[in-house]
């Protein structure tokens, strides 16, 4: 073989894999532990079983699980530990995308550019599968007591958990989204929506992860105000993403939510000054974790890369 | 006054008030109780909460919930310290009955003569009110542990609820009893629709009683098999009970499950097979009970009541 020419320093380095992602291996144990937990429960119906996988494997950046892993982390526990909440919490998250997904709610076709689950199998089996996940985000905390975790740190999960994903907050953030839509909101309206329906769940995922690592109230509770406060900078964020939606597959034109006249900062306040709340948030969010110590180097690039997003 | 006449004898007596009804009070305290459960989830928005309530404290019999009390006094225990854990199993109950009326499932009208959920309400309300009633289920059990229970148990209650409540069990046998619709079925399959559909949640019910009275892991599981078998015969006397459905409101006809093609074991074996499987299913449920010195007189008079019924 000849050696190099000089000419190939000006070829772009090969591409690391993932060189951008420094989570990308704890995602893929992630959902390693996820699809086992759900081929675990090899009696569910055939179908019904399809549409759950197919919900919750669904191509996604993992953003809230990886939290409950780091949070865990930030109270000195192992991240491993942490994967049946994470886990949990995924499952929470998925239910609420099907069932939001679905003709009665959103209506929508696509998620992410492939058929909602209830277009890709039907409606019942749609709304069938949501409710299994939901069963099974409780099911799947009960198992960090056979690892280990002391039973009050797991039924304090469990109601966590259950509050954050129950009627006051994700699923009344949706009932609130529901009816606010086409008609003219306030910041006031659309701040109370995200922080039932978006914040809530970030706040429940980063105080899952405390849990597990048996940390104090103090600080169980800071995550959880910390995972609050970018849950809310997160929103807005979506918000402004799909504004300006203009990926490769999209053509130019208002966005589903647009068209929909959903109740978003955008519209409420317009885009600079929700952009500027966004980041406030966000700041705010690194402001608690610093006060209680709890700024480490996974949780400090997570809330990074949510803010640096996008996509 | 005059004395009463001789006739008089021939006079019913006086029909006091529930006389046939044993758990009259015990139903009004767990309908009070659950009524402050709902009640402190005072930040679901308006008609959510509603819609929440109207699922709920629609008229029932209140077997499960009743059930579970009867479980907890039979292991030695208070059966007010089960209120919790009956308010979950209704709250479970409750939302299956929400999802399984939808338009996308059974497309029922009427429950018990009223309109269900989502015609009183509407589709996006009632699925979600069915979801917030699930999560609102394991916030409740874990009320148990603020009044005592140790929390081990607590996450037993939780795990056997979610299992019963999800995709291999009330779940999937919706699933499955869906996709049984109109086509011709065997005794096995709708014996395996009402393992999972019914059940596995009055199994539940029974168990998460012993479980807060502490009972032992062998009596806890004699009542969740005592509970298994009620719940079979109890779902075949519903299918019977539809096709002799005659009720003052009601005008002859053929049932609605009928109507629908589905899969009920009088259809499988006939009407009066069908009988005999119930009878020997809730017979077995006593032997079970018996065989454990769990035959409380709270409890045989639940299962007697049931074998009795007439709607």
């Amino acid at each position: 073989m000849s050696p190099s020419p000089p000419s190939a320093a000006r070829t772009p380095p090969a591409r690391r894999p993932h060189a951008a992602d420094p989570f990308a291996s704890r995602r893929r144990v992630f959902e390693q532990y996820l699809e086992r937990a759900l081929a675990r429960r090899e009696s569910t119906p055939g179908k019904l079983g399809e549409a759950i996988r197919y919900a919750a494997m669904s191509p996604g950046k993992r953003l809230r699980p990886l939290l409950t892993l780091a949070s865990c982390e930030a109270l000195g526990g192992g991240w491993r530990n942490a994967l049946p909440a994470a886990a949990a919490i995924e499952c929470v998250h998925a239910f609420s995308l099907v069932h939001d997904d679905l003709p009665a709610m959103d209506d929508d076709d696509l998620r992410r550019g492939l058929p909602t689950t209830h277009r890709k199998f039907d409606e019942a089996t749609a709304i069938l599968a949501g409710d299994a996940l939901l069963s099974l985000a409780f099911e799947e905390l009960t198992r960090l007591e056979q690892q280990g975790v002391p039973a009050r740190r797991v039924v304090e999960a469990v109601r966590r958990l259950a509050a954050a994903s129950g009627g006051e907050w994700l699923v009344g953030g949706q009932a609130l989204d529901l009816a606010a839509e086409g008609r003219p909101v306030t910041e006031e309206q659309v701040f109370d929506i995200h922080r039932r329906k978006t914040a809530a769940l970030f706040g429940a995922s980063m105080a899952l992860g405390g849990l597990v690592a048996t940390g104090s109230t103090d600080k169980v509770n800071a995550l959880d105000a910390a995972g609050r406060q970018l849950g809310l900078g997160f929103q807005i964020q979506d918000d402004l993403l799909d504004l300006g939606a203009a990926g490769p597959n999209l053509t130019a034109g208002p966005s589903a939510d647009e068209t929909k006249g959903k109740a978003t900062y955008p519209r409420a306040v317009g885009a600079e000054r929700s952009g500027r709340i966004a980041a406030s948030h966000i700041d705010l969010s690194l402001c608690i974790l610093e006060e209680y110590g709890l700024n480490t180097r996974s949780l400090e690039r997570l809330i990074a890369a949510t803010a640096a997003r996008t996509r």
